[in-house]
């Protein structure tokens, strides 16, 4: 079987695909450009298609296998990001864990005796009670629309490299429950969650959540150290002994660290050119492997590229 | 925190939500009945909307840390499932080895080696070559179609017990490529698939391969074990290392099996009336969590329920 890796090459990194054109004779004189990969466009995109997260608004979880890189969306959940900050300036997790790893659903940390008033770690000056932050004005708010249609909001795209939606005759938006987002775990109140026990999505997007809940942001980097973890008993995951739970050594605002204006993240520019063409080259691929170009993306299959200095 | 264990026992089970009518007034005489969630409709679901598998449909791949469970789709991919059948019968992946895990994408196993002559384990009485089975006729395939719009497709839906999706201009039906599927690896040529490098679906629905490759099954229990497995080094997740893989004790097919006629596991019937009222409970929710019904599903985020004697 020489197959796998020739197919995987081909459909994941796309990056040895041959540049063919996009098929057919042009009816215009002018030749149509030729296909590039998402691989490729990334490749190529110049430095100012590239940005760096606040050092505010990232947080570093530190594990025993590796580090999760998050970064905040202030401008969708203000209250709950001032108070994550507050949170990990005061150490409240570190010591804590990941308590709870459902398939195909969510990793969830943070205080796992927080029911139990004897045991709950202490809030510090962390505030015990916030508003929801479901959504917010969609007014004011750069939103990179995707053409595609969607059954779950009237309208999809991103947001300074997040993926949200938005309905216009609400004029309200809100972050979508994509792959490696992070939300506020809360009771049935609307304004129970205070930001001290969140989820990352680890699964297939349960879209259903939006505009139900606060979201907070997105993992960029590290999230195999949490999608891989064991899953736990029972059907929500939960690991009800205390030694199953996976340790969190330290979560850390990115602002708080020695070097933090260095910190050698990027993030693609979801305003881009780049990025617009990235997206479109995976919506319509022309490569020696696909058959049948979709001719649509779903905006939880669309991934926000990001690089170290390392890459 | 109170919220975690109460938001997901709501969220997620739905088992505790309260029986809530659906709403206002009716304007007609008769009271609406009351919103069960899909936990309860589930629960109380009759025999008759519960499927067993054939076991000459049942593939069961043992890992040190437990059973994986697929159910093979031979009206889709019918030569591949021969195939599949001939390469169990005959122990082809005893020894073998899951050598890929790509991080919210597949795990994939059959012969790391397999591009190697000299290595490459024996094929059998296999078929070294089979017919492309992207997709297969419409026409005399039950098809119980969601109403929700998709983007990936003009009809999606579940063809006895495999989400799927329809075409009627080209006449053509497919397997869809949903969290936990089961496709034959191929390379670029359509017919250089010939099952015995299978990937299940651990991420976010690859949509994009839908009608490109062809799908053979679905998982239907033990998915963790796959899952839950550390993330191969790199950005295609292949493990070059030998000693990195992760060794399949065996996989046999359960009519092979002694007892075979008494695995008791039972799949709903995706055309019964419990499975569409359980659908229908999660496009519009109405809990004590939920504020904004999603009124819609996506193909992808329906569970197919699987039980087994042991429920």
């Amino acid at each position: 079987m020489k197959t796998m890796r020739q197919h995987t090459q081909l459909v994941i990194a796309a990056a040895m695909a041959a540049m063919l054109p996009l098929g057919g004779a042009s009816s215009a004189d002018a030749p149509r450009p030729a296909y590039r990969s998402p691989g490729e466009i990334i490749a190529a995109a110049p430095a100012s298609h590239w940005r760096r997260p606040e050092p505010d608004n990232i947080l570093i979880m530190e594990l025993a296998t590796g580090h999760v890189v998050i970064e905040l969306a202030p401008r969708f959940a203000p209250e709950h990001v001032a108070n994550i900050r507050t949170l990990a300036r005061e150490r409240f997790w570190d010591g804590a864990t990941v308590y709870r790893v459902q398939d195909n659903f969510v990793a969830q940390f943070g205080d796992a005796d927080g029911d139990d008033e004897a045991k709950a770690r202490p809030l510090g000056t962390a505030k015990r009670k916030l508003p929801a932050e479901f959504h917010r004005p969609a007014e004011g708010l750069p939103f990179d629309r995707l053409p595609d249609v969607d059954g779950w909001a009237p309208e999809v795209g991103f947001s300074e490299g997040f993926p949200a939606a938005r309905n216009p005759r609400t004029g309200t938006a809100w972050l979508a429950h994509c792959y490696g987002m992070v939300g506020a775990g809360r009771s049935n109140a609307d304004d129970s969650s205070i930001g001290a026990e969140l989820y990352v999505v680890i699964g297939q997007s349960p879209r259903q959540l939006d505009d139900n809940i606060t979201v907070v942001g997105r993992v960029l980097l590290g999230i195999e150290h949490l999608s891989a973890l064991r899953r736990g008993p029972g059907p929500m995951g939960f690991f009800e002994q205390p030694g199953d739970r996976t340790p969190i050594r330290s979560i850390r605002l990115a602002s708080t660290l020695p070097g933090a204006a260095s910190i050698p993240i990027e993030v693609m520019r979801t305003d881009s050119l780049s990025f617009h063409d990235a997206v479109e080259a995976r919506r319509n691929r022309i490569d020696d492997f696909y058959r049948r170009p979709a001719g649509h993306i779903d905006l939880c299959n669309v991934p926000v590229p990001v690089r170290t200095s390392a890459d």
